[in-house]
């Protein structure tokens, strides 16, 4: 027997509806390149997107197509993002960082039919187009005025593509399960794969994380997220704030300038900020070397890496400022966990509470957690087990795009498998300690490559460093320890070795040093582990 | 093309794993008939609650089958919540303070095969047990040494019937849509209607009520839910709590006791409680006696009646706390709107700030709301048109049980008529001025008989008034004033009306007083506007 309750689908048109009639003065503060601050509001923001939306209506698209963007975090991407998926079609966000020939693949293997992006990847598009093979149409976010000169074919300006457009539109009535936006994933190896996001996970997953432990948004918060739109959704950002209609201050290109996130959290009253810790260290340097303090930051959502604990205490202690350690991944829409202190742990030391803080996050209802063992027998919640973290919720991916079936990410019984190896306290804080493909397998127990990094690289010598593990007749794997040594500094194999002393276990302390020049990168900075291994393929541990 | 999202239902027992795994420590206090204050924590409810799946397994229930429960708000009846809405049954609330032959109705149309019971209301049992037909057996809320004698049969104490139960118990995999539970509403007129909600509804009400802009609920919350469990869920309550892991505070059958309820608040730090008008009267009355302050206290949740400005006052400028009026009904989970400043509003004057307060609040995201006029064309948001309030949401009703199809209160564009008058301003609060079927229409316009009631409630010579229509020739309707004096008071007419001068617009004011000895009232203490207008049927305006 089923309940009687209204059978109304969770569509992201609803949030532009309840934005646009509960929240409509409410500002959208942009940095665009036709304007250093461009003011607008939720009303005029979702108005321009009816108008979009009509436009869009004239390419012939069916419902499912995808429309990319390549575009920093501004009024008209959040625009995009409403009319696009709020139409029917899906809104596919492409990080501009990636490789070219990564960026390539990603159009092709979308299947992308127009591109929005922003003047300043003009020239980047330019040197791809011949490459990419169905895009029908070009959008360039800027006005007539700031129209860069291209040779590429239909080419539009944005404000002159929707202007003469009517703001009148009726949102289509889908269901709740239809796509609604894309993302790829670019991992260290393969080709990136696409996370295919409905409106339903959009919705529950924005639902979550306004609650009071997760983002705490509410209508009187002035947000900015320094997480790109570009980048899993900027992690539900745009479309929790216009649940609640908070207030949105979006820095456009100027994600890695800690003057302009300063002055734009001075003059916008920014109370809640997000980003990766890349970023705000570019922001703390500023406002050390300026003598600045962030006085109206209340809080700050830091994801997409550990957050390391003097950036937890340097936000704490010299600016007033709470981190909330997030962790996810763009395969959960992406919020997993978020570091917030339970009842009671208030009471505790300010370096308990970094102990606490250092740590990933416990789970938020809806996305559940769990630590498997190699058997497959599930792990406890005791603060010391660990093993392969994984997840399951309904803004968990059950596939990727156009790779249906063939994923090797999920179990039989339906769980996605992180990647991450972690452990769970019994108050469900998780630990991230390693990426189970990094993880060092030694005489039956794991060694974490990660922990072993995280020591060394306090070593003075130490620029840059990484573990993996190499065959080893009795024992299965033993860590390598490899090494970038800093500039005129020289340190010994035994010292590298020593420095582990009464830091890790004994036996988890690397059978050897190698020293090399530098380390393999991605084009987001991660350390190529898998290349690494590659080169040190040949390599046998002394007798 | 729909998202490759995992297809997870919104379960009840979801949030029962949650809390069990996240908040496992986190307390339940209860006062109960055998304890006076009895400590538990959300993993032995949740335990419990297995325990008591498993004992309901044995009973030959069907999915759907209604379990009824007669009982305060206690750790069991939080328990019995879980386990029957987890296990596929449909738990059903039932008011003790409605009339005997309501009560046996509504057991009746329900078709409660099993009934949970509050020792207290076994007397109250044993008077309708006879007229009662589906019953099949009673479960007494206490343990063996408080179980009252009785005559009747198969009647069991719920210690005893959960004691020999495992722990262990799988939720079954159920569809989100399927009925979760019964709530019965009782209006002024006709039999009480039953509203049956679904797994969906519930978590999609308590993820949009955990939002700091609507209850705000973190796990560092005590929470102290004075709106009773079988009054629709106690707003939501125990739900949000467990997916979030708030302490509860659950006052058992000391309600309406001031004393209590301050005790309660001190010694187990109350931040968050939420009650209807009545109840916090009995508070603010004891704490004014007793010279006591609600240090702890944070702010107050009121809905259930229109929260009078004198309230709120007294809540913040006595006591410190935020007054958080609300409005919704059985029909809706309740929750539709909730008052919250919005920002720039904090700069308001603290007279002008008490004017938005005595609104009933302003819409959340996932409960659409429009205003009507009498030809069913929708009104702007101005402050000033009224009309009749009809909403939309996966948490409103779209029938009534086992009245499917019958009911006249939901639109041809399937919006539910809630019955109330009311205006919505640009910023999108709601102020309720009137019932649809109280309203006096004169001229074609409206003149509301809440508004009227309530001015003329200020006279110092009245004790109750109401207002209603009676038909005349010039106008269609013209209003009657209907007023019980004060002891020893004697007001006459002229006087009584005139105080409504430069209070209402003059067209407003009625065209005559009636004096009676006493209003007719409904169990639960609202005028019988009904039977008011029966006893007026012949009376005629004077000339």
């Amino acid at each position: 027997m089923n309940g009687l309750m209204m059978d109304r689908p969770l569509l992201i048109s609803s949030i532009a509806r309840h934005a646009d009639r509960f929240h409509h003065e409410r500002e959208i503060v942009s940095v665009t390149v036709d304007d250093p601050l461009h003011r607008t509001s939720w009303g005029t923001v979702i108005g321009r997107a009816r108008q979009l939306a009509n436009a869009l209506g004239r390419l012939g698209l069916k419902q499912g197509d995808r429309v990319a963007t390549l575009a920093w975090n501004d009024h008209r991407h959040l625009e995009i993002y409403y009319a696009v998926s709020g139409a029917g079609f899906v809104c596919h966000t492409i990080n501009p960082r990636l490789f070219p020939e990564q960026l390539i693949f990603i159009l092709n293997h979308a299947e992308d039919r127009w591109l929005f992006i922003d003047p300043l990847f003009m020239p980047l598009l330019e040197k791809l187009a011949a490459q990419v093979t169905g895009l029908e149409g070009v959008v360039v976010l800027t006005d007539e005025a700031h129209m860069p000169a291209t040779n590429l074919e239909n080419v539009h300006c944005y404000e002159s593509f929707i202007a003469a457009e009517k703001s009148d539109y009726e949102w289509p009535d889908l269901d709740e399960n239809a796509a609604s936006a894309l993302c790829y994933t670019s991992g260290t190896t393969g080709d990136p794969k696409g996370v295919l996001y409905s409106h339903r996970s959009t919705l529950l997953h924005a639902y979550a994380v306004l609650a009071p432990d997760v983002m705490g948004l509410s209508c009187r918060d002035s947000v900015l997220p320094v997480v790109p739109l570009f980048h899993v959704n900027a992690w539900g950002v745009p479309y929790a704030a216009a649940m609640c209609g908070a207030k949105l201050v979006l820095p456009g290109p100027k994600m890695a300038d800690g003057e302009v996130l300063y002055r734009l959290m001075d003059s916008e009253d920014v109370n809640l900020a997000l980003g990766v810790p890349t970023v705000w260290l570019a922001l703390l340097q500023y406002t050390e070397k300026a003598g600045k303090r962030l006085d109206k930051l209340e809080r700050t959502i830091i994801g997409g890496a550990a957050v390391p604990r003097m950036m937890i205490e340097a936000f704490r202690d010299r600016h007033g400022v709470e981190v909330r350690q997030g962790w996810g991944m763009t395969e959960m829409s992406p919020v997993g966990t978020v570091n917030t202190l339970k009842a009671g742990m208030e009471l505790l030391s300010p370096e308990e509470k970094l102990d606490i803080g250092v740590k990933a996050g416990r789970g938020l209802f809806g996305c559940e957690l769990r630590v498997m063992d190699d058997e497959g027998r599930e792990l406890p919640w005791d603060g010391k087990s660990y093993g392969a973290l994984q997840v399951r919720g309904p803004w968990v991916c059950s596939d990727y795009f156009k790779l249906e079936g063939n994923s090797e990410s999920h179990t039989a019984d339906g769980w996605f498998g992180t990647g991450d190896v972690a452990i769970i306290d019994a108050e469900g804080f998780v630990t991230i300690t390693d990426r189970t493909k990094d993880v060092i397998k030694s005489g039956g127990e794991w060694i974490s490559s990660i922990e072993l990094e995280n020591v060394i690289m306090s070593h003075p010598s130490v620029a840059s460093a990484a573990v993996i593990g190499i065959a080893h007749e009795k024992w299965g794997e033993r860590p390598l320890l490899v090494v970038v040594r800093k500039e005129n500094a020289n340190p010994g194999k035994q010292e590298l070795l020593e420095f582990f002393n009464d830091k890790v276990v004994s036996w988890w302390i690397p059978n050897d040093v190698a020293f090399i020049d530098e380390l393999p990168l991605t084009a987001t900075g991660k350390i190529k582990k898998l290349d690494l291994r590659k080169q040190f393929a040949d390599y046998r541990f002394p007798d």
